[in-house]
């Protein structure tokens, strides 16, 4: 019956108009009407971002806290505009009064570079004359301009051009049939694109030339791999469904599933963000993170040469994360019973676009949860795990990232990133030395080393808003083998050091003591273990920023200097390179550096504090990598250690239960799964 | 048809008597002629192991290489047994020949612990009238002794006692009722048990005594859970099935899958053996690794107290990891479409005893195998991948391993292992200070901190025997910024570094560098990337160990001391911490120091090598890891690098596959994926 009421309910809620949740994105229709606040009072406005300025903390947790008597945080947007002459506005625009909050000429700043920005420049590049001439030298004749594409980047920083000219530079290919993978044929020039103008302003040419390559086409194609003697015919299909339908609701964005409750947001630049996850122990509803997002990256080549430095490419705040956001189809992305939500974005002329199925959410099976056997009379419990993914994947020109957000029943939130895409590649000629900064992974065709950094932003909330973190050492007790305290030398401790300012925050990784981080809540004791309730971040894929110190990347992507920053939490910092990050110099560092160098007395300790955590992989390209890579997976987890009394998944049905009295439970019992080579289904279970 | 004549082939195959592939285990019939053979020499012992003494590589190799010319090598066992008076025997029977080809006395030393071994102490411990007295100082009554239960270990080693006599450390613990979990009521003092004379000889009792806790159970098997409100109903069922079958086809032991071929082997110590592992590329059959296998472990316990330093178990060398392994029942440890396989062994008496389902085989979707869109267009191509996965579980008194040996279509082979089943325990007064060492996860339950330390035995063979280890480090340019070299600073690259011999291949992980190693064939060069073809080790859970040089733990468990040893192969160097595990004192080191200690100069570059890598992780409990620990998951990868000219699983059939010219494909279309609340199933594709 409280399966039917919840049902009415949900049907009652979808009926009824209701007004967004606070953290939703803004909808097409509140996109619209933002644009048109905008262009009432500043007409002749080009729009790069229109999109939700999020609830300030204090007053959203208050609604929270309130829903009748608080007031409800207004639906205000955060709108980034251009005008002629690369004039730069950034707006707030308050939707629920209609008010232009605050409207502001940004001096000296680029706002990053949208799809419709990218999409303009190939063109440029095919009629350009001096792109013309720079083809003919390298083997291009000028009727095959057509046959010339570009991935066009922001031009990152170069001093030579400063930062008050909206520019890219344009990754030079070329595909000798449509259908050819472009990046087998890399030009050696690099055009420079003023994208107010519309025009070529400077090329970058090497001082050795690298011809066209005169390889034969390498294609990942379907027409492609038939030719080549076609598809395996060997991997037989397997199915995974949910005939009694899925274990998760939605209502608006906000999805429960188990004990998890989590607010499912998505922005043009983070992609998505999770807000307000809450895990319900035993009826109490215990904040954990108040939000979670992947709020910038860096992907910094390593080939010295000039241009190759301006390759950094910082993909959520230079290009976002959400603009390039996949539209996901049913057994391609995901397999099994998925629920999608769309994504509203505005263009360029101010009118709302949809991206369809851009967010994925659905369970998968995730094989032991927990088991343990009695050897003497072999009584058993064995339960199967499940987990909740909430993914999008995002193009970045050539790299595909594909995020998944896990939720555990254990209480775990786990990230996972898998690479995939192409490798971005530079022409060389035949014989030349890579000098160890690039892979020749086909001939004529240098792969350059590069890392993958990103920058995870949590927000925690571990049972309240004053945490603190703690660096965590595995090391061995300093008394000697043979001493009164270590006699047999195997004394070993989890070593705890608070991080006590944000200026004294930077924490680098190290391996050797296994470090992680404790996000706590000082306030709140384990009555068993007596240590302060917290979630451990535990991640492992951490190298350091390679480029070195007083380097331009250095200086550009001041988040990726340390493995953890911690900051005191205020509402306008969202983004660790800076509102704006195309073309910003470095001279000062935006965002991380700069807020912590404001105040680096700020108190952290038992404070609303925000963790930023650098992570990601080292990439020495090889040949398997390419025409397309093999998707790489790269994770952390957030776990919660101390934080509950008790195994929180104790109530997760068994596949199969005994006890020595010989009391037993089947519990889920899985009659689908069958024997390989007969038609025997489950026995024991 | 070519379908229809392998499947009469297998038909035929299976009707036919085969004699057992070389590297199989032996059957019970084998097992039963080898006990025959040697009882007929020397009557009156007890067996302790009679498992497959696995052919010689060199004689295999030929062999596999001349089937119908080179002689098959034979079967032959290799025995250990016991006599009275703790006599241990080594012997080596050739059941082709029916002959004893070596039987020798081994003084000193102590062959592991099998089951059977452990089955008998808790008896004797529950009617020993000085364990009945220890248990009356905390508090429990004599006719309360049935309540008192013990998971016997190895003593370790323990220098009152020496290595001559074959002993048990009895961890006791109580269960108020039969079906309570004892890991709640450890108790304080620990008896030592002589198997010879089966008496306990001495009890260890701690200088403040720890009375029987009263606290109330904490339970998790059904009837607990019912009684505290019962199991939740709001998880529906995933059902993963094959309806045209599986994708693997299995020869006796020799597995089939995609490009794959591999020998699944399993012996009592090491449990899961994988054996000739090649990859077909494009049609040739290319070697990758001659042997695989978790060679040993080692869980070191933090707490300094005596006489816990004796908590050390090599469970592995001191137990067995096929001895101890799980049967495993459909849709409870794996679900899906399942092979298995037995395992066969010897018990003390000399009969051949079977673990039904010891070895599950099953296939799993891995999400996305590789995808790109090109953002011009949306054309794109997304291809699921597919993964193969050997696995067993096996149960060490308190813990569980789940060992997940993965093949994926990219050529990578994945080790995964979870960790689940119950901390080991420990008593503490109420206020008590586990200073440090420890953490009370439930009142007067002290958990340990341990680690746990895996020795993956690597045998290569890419592609041929000669092999060299790289150590490769992710660094930067030594050129300071500004520099010719590295004018910009964003100079990077893998620094390698080759292993030359033996004495000095120790290495340690360092995460700062992303430390990774290639085992490669020198001989044979990637034609594109112009660099050897090789197989990398990425492993990013590898903590030091941390007892201290000179410590007990450090001297037994020699192997853990690096990350990575190489050493030149050599057909009896298999188990890293020696032969015979138990009681082992560590003076000398046994195993891998001494093999190293024996030839430091041994060459190990272009040589038939074998790399010991040790990993694993460092655990402080926490309340959330009791009354049973929610799997925590560890994997490592061997991935193909310059070992292909290309991706190698480019024919697999695409979910979707679009291209500008318009050319689609549609492969496996999954049009069993649904949007979860419709009814609608895949879209797009």
């Amino acid at each position: 019956m409280a399966a039917v009421a919840d049902r009415l309910t949900q049907v009652a809620a979808h009926l009824l108009p209701q007004p967004p949740h606070p953290h939703d994105p803004l909808s097409g229709a509140e996109i619209r009407k933002a644009v048109e606040i905008v262009r009432s009072a500043h007409p002749g406005l080009f729009f790069n971002a229109v999109t939700l300025w999020e609830p300030r903390k204090a007053a959203m947790q208050a609604w929270l806290a309130a829903p009748n008597t608080a007031p409800r945080p207004h639906r205000v947007a955060d709108v980034v505009a251009i005008g002629r002459g690369s004039k730069v506005y950034d707006g707030v625009v308050d939707l629920t009064t209609g008010e232009i909050v605050s409207w502001e000429l940004t001096e000296g700043v680029q706002p990053l570079i949208t799809m419709e920005d990218l999409q303009i420049v190939e063109s440029v590049v095919r009629r350009d004359p001096k792109v013309i001439e720079q083809c003919g030298i390298i083997g291009i004749s000028p009727e095959d301009m057509h046959k010339v594409y570009c991935d066009p980047w922001t031009i990152g920083f170069d001093d030579r051009f400063g930062s008050n000219v909206r520019l890219q530079q344009a990754l030079m290919y070329y595909r000798p049939h449509v259908d050819d993978s472009q990046y087998t044929y890399p030009l050696d020039f690099c055009p420079i694109y003023n994208a107010d103008t519309q025009e070529i302003i400077h090329i970058d040419v090497p001082p050795v030339r690298r011809p066209l390559n005169k390889a034969p086409p390498n294609n990942y194609h379907a027409a492609a791999i038939e030719a080549e003697g076609g598809f395996r015919t060997d991997l037989k299909p397997i199915h995974i469904t949910q005939p009694e339908g899925v274990s998760f609701s939605v209502e608006g964005r906000v999805v429960k599933w188990v004990n998890w409750k989590v607010h499912v947001g998505f922005n043009y630049r983070e992609g998505l963000v999770l807000s307000n996850i809450t895990f319900n122990d035993k009826g109490e509803e215990r904040p954990v993170f108040w939000r979670l997002s992947l709020a910038e990256m860096v992907v910094p080549y390593g080939n010295p040469e000039h241009p190759h430095q301006r390759k950094h490419a910082f993909d959520l705040g230079e290009y976002g994360g959400g603009y390039m956001t996949n539209s996901l189809s049913l057994g391609c992305d995901c397999k099994g019973a998925i629920h999608y939500m769309d994504a509203d974005f505005v263009n360029r002329a101010g009118e709302p676009q949809t991206i369809k199925n851009a967010i994925c959410i659905h369970e998968e099976d995730s094989g032991i949860l927990f088991k343990h056997t009695d050897f003497r009379d072999e009584t058993v419990t064995v339960t199967r795990g499940r987990k909740l993914i909430i993914s999008h994947i995002f193009t970045a020109a050539n790299y595909e990232y594909c995020v998944y957000w896990i939720l555990h029943l254990d209480g775990t939130v786990q990230l996972e990133i898998k690479l995939t895409g192409i490798l971005n590649t530079y022409a060389m000629n035949p014989g030349e030395d890579t000098k160890g900064w690039g892979t020749e992974v086909y001939p004529g065709v240098n792969a350059h080393n590069h890392q993958h950094l990103f920058c995870l932003r949590v927000d925690p909330q571990i049972d309240g808003p004053s945490n603190s973190v703690f660096q965590v050492d595995a090391v061995p007790s300093a008394a000697p083998v043979g001493s009164p305290e270590n006699y047999y030398g195997n004394a070993f401790f989890a070593q705890k050091t608070r991080l006590e300012t944000a200026g004294a925050s930077a924490c680098q990784y190290d391996g050797n003591t296994s470090r992680s981080w404790d996000i706590a809540n000082e306030a709140k004791i384990n009555p068993y273990s007596k240590k302060p309730v917290s979630y451990k971040l535990v991640s492992r894929d951490v190298p350091p920023l390679l480029p070195k110190e007083g380097s331009l990347v250095w200086k550009r992507a001041g988040f990726a200097r340390a493995a953890v920053h911690v900051t005191k939490y205020d509402d306008s910092q969202i983004h660790p390179a800076g509102r704006h990050v195309p073309q910003t110099s470095g001279e000062p560092s935006m965002g991380l550096p700069a807020w912590i160098a404001a105040n680096p007395a700020a108190n952290i300790a038992n404070e609303d504090i925000v963790l930023w955590h650098t992570f990601g992989l080292t990439h020495f390209p090889a040949p398997e990598d390419f025409p397309v890579m093999p998707a790489e997976p790269m994770t952390l987890l957030l776990r919660p250690r101390n934080f509950f009394t008790r195994n929180p998944c104790l109530d997760i049905k068994p596949s199969y239960s005994s006890s020595p009295s010989g009391a037993k439970a089947t519990g889920v019992v899985d009659r689908e799964s069958k024997l390989a080579f007969t038609d025997k289904g489950c026995g024991k279970c």
